[in-house]
């Protein structure tokens, strides 16, 4: 909860020796100090406009409409925040009885797969209350990254390569112009920040240096 | 991970107790006895076209590109299906060491806020993954429904509400018809499932019937 943004924890006959021995994550305990605690899920949910229960059972064993989360939770943001909703979780072992869902406007269930539905509960309200504050914004566009290295900058990068790789022997003269452009998209491809296309110089450049001063030495023992 | 569809679970140096007497979740068996055991980040993700690493620390401390959960998990879906890619997560206690993190592409981080940002392990494995199967398409529209209650059903409704509201005394001859047509709104804005309406009609004609059968009884009463 606290993870995720979400401040007012509502218990309803909790288990008291658990509850007051609960220890609470390292940032999060302001949750637990000021969780209330309520005699009946009536009373829990009192002043809320919208309570929404949670389940893993399909729509064919309950009495409610059961909406996937993605959904349920778009709804819930929709609603007017002018009033408090409520997000009804069972107890670990046995989830909502039927009368804690008579409460409930509708039901919600995390798309668990056919085979495997019924869910952990720390694990179940940590996903719940993700897709709540999740930012569809972001998922369609990447937020601000680095700067990308302009052409000018991959140029250098390129030139350098080719240069390389004909000190190297890796070009054969006669198809020249189609390595040198082969090597040009390579570069592009590698999408390149301008911090990375600098750090790249920098290495290309320190080994180029080598090239040329081990060339010289062997020239040099060549003519010993 | 059996929950969200998810089977294939490798461990870099499991604590060997901790992990062979680990008891797997009702139904999540297979998860557990299939996992593999390696003795090195490399050796884990060897086999992985994208390897991507979640932290809960922010851009600035890190030398990766650190994406959003919501982002992030796109790019992991648009990947191509034909080789594996690998989520990696870190320790409860420590995370992701620096070291772990170089054999990643880029990283991925739960959108936890500013004031509280370490999560539990389980959760942030259960909030990634759920990301990553997650339906945005079931987002934006609900799934097949209830069937809606078509006009004549809910005319049905109306017209035996208005008749035991004028039974009842309710309607004023003189604005008759402008009642009439609040309580045909009225029942539109229910927005009742076919099934509801049949409820509805079930339950206003036992009323209706007991209204007349108690007036009858009243009359008679009277009459005595």
């Amino acid at each position: 909860m606290s993870n995720l943004g979400f401040s007012h924890l509502r218990l309803v006959n909790p288990y008291d020796v658990a509850f007051r021995e609960a220890k609470s994550a390292v940032g999060a305990g302001h949750v637990l100090e000021a969780a209330g605690e309520f005699g009946s899920v009536s009373e829990a949910v009192a002043d809320c406009s919208l309570v929404i229960g949670t389940t893993a059972a399909g729509p064919r064993e309950l009495h409610h409409p059961v909406r996937r989360l993605e959904y349920g939770a778009r709804l819930i943001r929709k609603h007017p925040g002018t009033s408090p909703v409520a997000v009804l979780f069972g107890s670990e072992k046995y989830g909502l009885s039927n009368d804690d869902m008579s409460h409930c406007h509708w039901l919600m269930r995390v798309p668990t797969r056919e085979g495997h539905r019924s869910m952990n509960l720390g694990q179940s309200v940590a996903v719940c209350l993700y897709e709540l504050i999740r930012d569809s914004r972001v998922a369609v566009r990447e937020p601000a990254r680095l700067r990308a290295a302009a052409s000018v900058e991959l140029e250098r990068v390129t030139e350098l390569l080719i240069g390389m790789l004909g000190c190297s022997g890796y070009v054969n003269p006669r198809t020249r112009t189609s390595t040198e452009n082969k090597v040009r998209r390579l570069v592009r491809r590698l999408e390149l920040s301008a911090r990375d296309a600098e750090v790249w110089l920098g290495m290309l450049r320190q080994i180029r240096w080598k090239m040329d001063h081990n060339s010289g030495e062997d020239q040099h023992q060549e003519r010993a």
